[in-house]
Formats: C-alpha cells, structure tokens, sequence
C-alpha cells in the first residue's frame, strides 16, 4: 500500500493560528475493507472555516479533535476500490482532509460523489463548483432573495464564495458590488469576474470612509449583502443599507483568533428594517443539487471563471492556509496533492 | 371654541433630552371644516420611539418638525363632528399628539377609529389593545414564530409591549422569561403577567453575569428573543442563543442619546445561525385587525392585565417622557388630560 503523508492538528491556537499548530506524519494507508475505496488526492480545499474548527469552544461546527488528520474537502481519484459503484480511475468529491489518500466508506450517503470533467476541471469542484459556490448560491437566493436591479454587495469578492456570488448576481440582473484588499483584485472582480464595481477596503481607516467610497459605486444604496468578513467591512456597508436589506452571515473571518469584533451599530438594523441571518451551507443539503446544476453551468458557458491559487504539496498546506486567513491568495486556495 | 394646550418640540436634544427641548403654548381650537371631527383627548400615549423623532437623523420614521406638536398616539371623545360617521360621545383612537385636543380630518382612512369601551378601558387603546399590544404580536407571531415549548425572552418585560408579550407567548405554550429593571417589576412579571421567571438585570455588571442568570431560568437556552432595549442586555441574551434562533428587533432605548452602542460578539449570530430582524409595526397594517382582536379577547379574559402610569395634565408630558426612557415608569405611560 502506498504510504500517506497527514498534516494533524497537533495543539490549539493561543491567539493567532501558527504552522506550530500541526504536525506532518507519514502512516502506510491500511487495507480496504469491504464497501471501502482509496481515493488518491489531487486537491486539498483550503477553507476560512477550518479556524473555527482549531479551537475548542464553540464554533460553526464541533471542534477538530487533536491528533487527528485536519478537516477538509478534496477531490481526487479512486485508485482502488471495493465498492461496486466506484471504479479505478473515477473522479471524485469527498471530505477526505489534509492527507494525500483517503480510506472511505462509499455506503456511507455523502461520503463520495463522482464528478464529470469534461466541462468543469477537477478542482472547481472544491470551489466554484462545489461547497463555495452553493455558499453564495444559498446566501444570494435563499436569504439576500433579490430582484433584478437591486444592489448587492460582498465582501472578499475575488475569493471563491465571492467569485460564484459576483456571476450569480449578474445572472439574475443586479447591480453587484465587491469589496476586496487591494487593487489588483478589485480591477480583476471587475475585469475578469464580472462585478459592476469593486472597492478595496485597504487605503480607508474607519467605516464613515468606506462607506462614503461605496455611496460611489452603489448610488441607489445596498439592498443585499454577503458577509464574508466582519469588523469595519460590515460596519461600513451597513451605514449605506436601504430600508428592508438583507445580510447573509456567512463569514467574519477577522474574529478567529479570538479578538472582540463588536459591530458599532447595530441600531442600523432596527433603524431600516434589515434580516441578517447567520448560515452554514451544509446544514441545507436540500439546495445543493439545484445550486451546482446553476453553478457548473456558468462555468461551462464562460460566466464564471473562477481564479486559483495553488501551493504544491501536502506539506506547504499549513502555511497557505494562514495565508488565507491574512488574504494572501487571490481566488480559491488549493493544494496540490499529485 | 375651547382653548388647547400644545406641546410643542422646540429645539433638538444635544445628548440627553430634557424638559428644555419642549415647549407649552395655548391656542384655540379652529371652527370645523366639512369632514372634521374635533376630539378631545382623554389620554395620551408617552412611548421610547418618539425619542427617535426628535432627532435631526435618521431613525424609524421622519424627524419630528420644529415648532410642532410633538406626534402621539391618543384616545379621547367625539365632541363636535361635520362628518356623518362620528358623533358627539363617540369613544375614538388617534395621533392626535401631545395636546388637549385635535381636529382630524375623518374622510382620511385610518385618522380617527372607533373604539368600544364596555369590556376593554378607553386607555387601553393605547397600550395591551393598541400600538404596543399589536408591537408584540407581530414580534412574536411573525418574527419570532415560536413553537409551543420554546423558550422565549423579552426585555423591558413589564413594559406595554412586554406585558403584552407575556400573554401572547403563555397562550402559545411557551416558557416565557422576563428580564426588568429592579426586583419589584420581576415579581410583578411573575406574579400579575404570568411570566414563568423574570430576571432583573440591575444587579448584573456585565453581559457573562447576565447570561449566567438567564442560563438558570432558561436552562434550554432561547428560541426567541424580542428586543426592547439593545446593549448589555442584548449582549447577554445572544450568549444563551439556541441554533436558529430568532431576535425580532423593536427598540434599542440605550442608544437613543447617541452614544455608540456596540453589539459585543455579533458572530454569535453566524455561529448560532440567528435570524434577527427590526421591525416597525405601523409597516404592517395588515396585521393589526387579527393582532388586536386576541389582544382584545385576552384583555377581556383577564389573561392580560397591564399595568399603567398616569401623569396628570398636559403639562407633565415632558417629565413623563424623560422618566420613561430612563426606566421610571412601571407598565404603559400615559398623561391624563381630562
């Protein structure tokens, strides 16, 4: 059997997440049981969620148990199987975490699902193709539900939630604004993404300045907004949000390490009527086959042309997460794994 | 004609409101134009919103003029009508503002409403049976949307909106906990409004302390929140928040003055995927005629006993008011003009 190298969670933060934090083993991968496939990974998705997962107290989901291989989605290849339904050679989507193979259960429902690459490559289907885009597909038509010609606003719009939600909106006819760090993502939402706008976050210093920048480029106010960060992004979006708005709450990344994050004004939301509503996609399993079916759609007809950034290597993954929680990649981080 | 005593709002609060900001002046009663009933005014209703109107910013609705009669709700009598549905004697509810009379132009729908005084009290009208009684059933009913046996909270408990609250939660099988300034108005809560538990947050320094105490009443945590206060009291509530919780926003009394009033951890709302929603009920017309008809039947059931405090004359409107927002009245606040 090939032998497997893991990245565990091996302590918990103090404070700001560090490479210390994990540990990189190498363990044979075991025999496969009956109804078991080995998967070979080619992409590991690195996510913002896996910080809550690195603490102990509560968070989105239950705490990543220490020792143990660290959470996540990867895409791969079946290279052996014992699973009728799983063929050598099958592509396919599962949770099988920092490690360079997988052992799964296939009887177990969810465990895997075998993808088509003739139109969308295999890694979309950690991003825009898969969980980060039904994210935006959920918060977009189920919560924000808007109308062609309202504005909507995300935050990290060149990422992969941000990207998916950006050609969801303009599908449905709506002036869509991004927020991002830096001004080569902001003319790459506009250029190569498809927003109406994008306002980088980085050169204001308090909420009053980002939001008089967001006046300019959403004259008619906010109706819909995907939070993808928290903190002063949030603040300032909210001073420019037109009565009944809607926020999805789906991110507020800056809060991980445990720093207070208060919102300075939440009298805003009674003042105009807004809905916020906290999600996690996967506790709404019922939209994802509608929400794909959109998604691989737009990519195969050009509409979405999500951008990556790939570290090689199971062993550069800590470092490129961390990255990530600083905004350092630009689109849907990956790790390759092959 | 009978002369009338008007308060009017003479300049804007800096900071605090006071009895400065007020003015009191005479004037007569105009005669009657075709269509106009003159009303003379039994009791006026003192409530946390108009605070908001005195502003020069933006708040729930547009400021109040200078110069004006500051708005209020209002019950009173038909003395002199040239509209053919109104007659002398008839018992009415309107906006008719702080003053001893008002002439209402009747051909308006919804200026003047009739209103039958045999099993509900005329004041009434203003609180359990009005404005406030309808604020709660809407906060409840359409936000909040409890289940029997959820756990459901209010703050500003023995206030018109909360006694009203209570009734309405207790009639849907709810375990319904207070939370209210001083001992005197838990028990009230608990003993006369049919609260399950009431906690009075006086004593409690910070937002843990609180939430340990409402942990001991609602050991399940908290399904449904309804929010007249904003601050530490908010703040403490979201710490005990169940997953899918609902918070139907009404008042944040606290910031009215303008100070920040920060929400501490709002990615509780993400981690307990909370739905929060503010809400103004004079938006929802449609709702009152359901929402007041079982306000009505639990008043005359006597499952819906509200306490008042009545200030007497005019005059005293501008202190009633200022006790108001700062917690001194027990129960709805009325003037009485008659």
């Amino acid at each position: 059997m090939p032998t497997n190298r893991q990245i565990l969670l091996d302590n918990r933060p103090q404070g700001e997440a560090t490479t210390a934090n994990f540990k990189l083993v190498s363990v044979d991968t075991p025999a496969l049981q009956p109804q078991e496939v080995l998967v070979r990974h080619h992409y590991l998705s690195l996510d913002p969620y896996m910080r809550g997962r690195m603490n102990d107290s509560k968070s989105y989901a239950a705490s990543q148990p220490l020792g143990e291989v660290m959470i996540g989605g990867t895409v791969g290849e079946v290279v052996e199987s014992q699973h009728p339904r799983y063929q050598p050679g099958d592509k396919v989507v599962g949770m099988g975490g920092w490690q360079e193979y997988s052992v799964v259960d296939a009887s177990q429902p969810g465990a895997l699902r075998k993808v088509d690459t003739a139109q969308v490559p295999l890694s979309y289907y950690l991003g825009a193709v898969g969980m980060p885009g039904v994210t935006a597909w959920y918060g977009l038509v189920k919560i924000i539900a808007p109308k062609a010609g309202d504005t909507v606003v995300v935050s990290a719009a060149t990422g992969a939630v941000g990207s998916a939600f950006g050609a969801l909106a303009k599908a449905r006819g709506c002036h869509v604004v991004g927020i991002a760090g830096g001004a080569e993502k902001c003319q790459y939402a506009v250029q190569e993404l498809g927003f109406d706008a994008c306002v980088d976050y980085r050169p204001h210093k308090d909420m009053y300045s980002l939001a008089k920048a967001l006046k300019e480029v959403a004259p008619k106010g906010i109706d819909g907004y995907f939070e993808n960060v928290g903190g002063m992004v949030m603040d300032a979006v909210m001073l420019r949000m037109n009565a009944f708005g809607r926020i999805a709450l789906c991110g507020m990344i800056a809060g991980y390490d445990g720093q207070p994050l208060p919102m300075a004004n939440p009298a805003l939301m009674l003042i105009n009527r807004l809905k916020v509503e906290g999600f996690i996609v996967s506790e709404h399993m019922e939209v994802w086959p509608e929400a794909l079916a959109e998604l691989a759609g737009l990519v195969a007809q050009g509409k979405l042309r999500p951008r990556e950034t790939i570290s090689q290597g199971i062993e550069s993954a800590p470092e490129a997460f961390l990255g990530l929680l600083k905004g350092k990649n630009f689109g849907k981080q990956l790790v390759k794994l092959v």
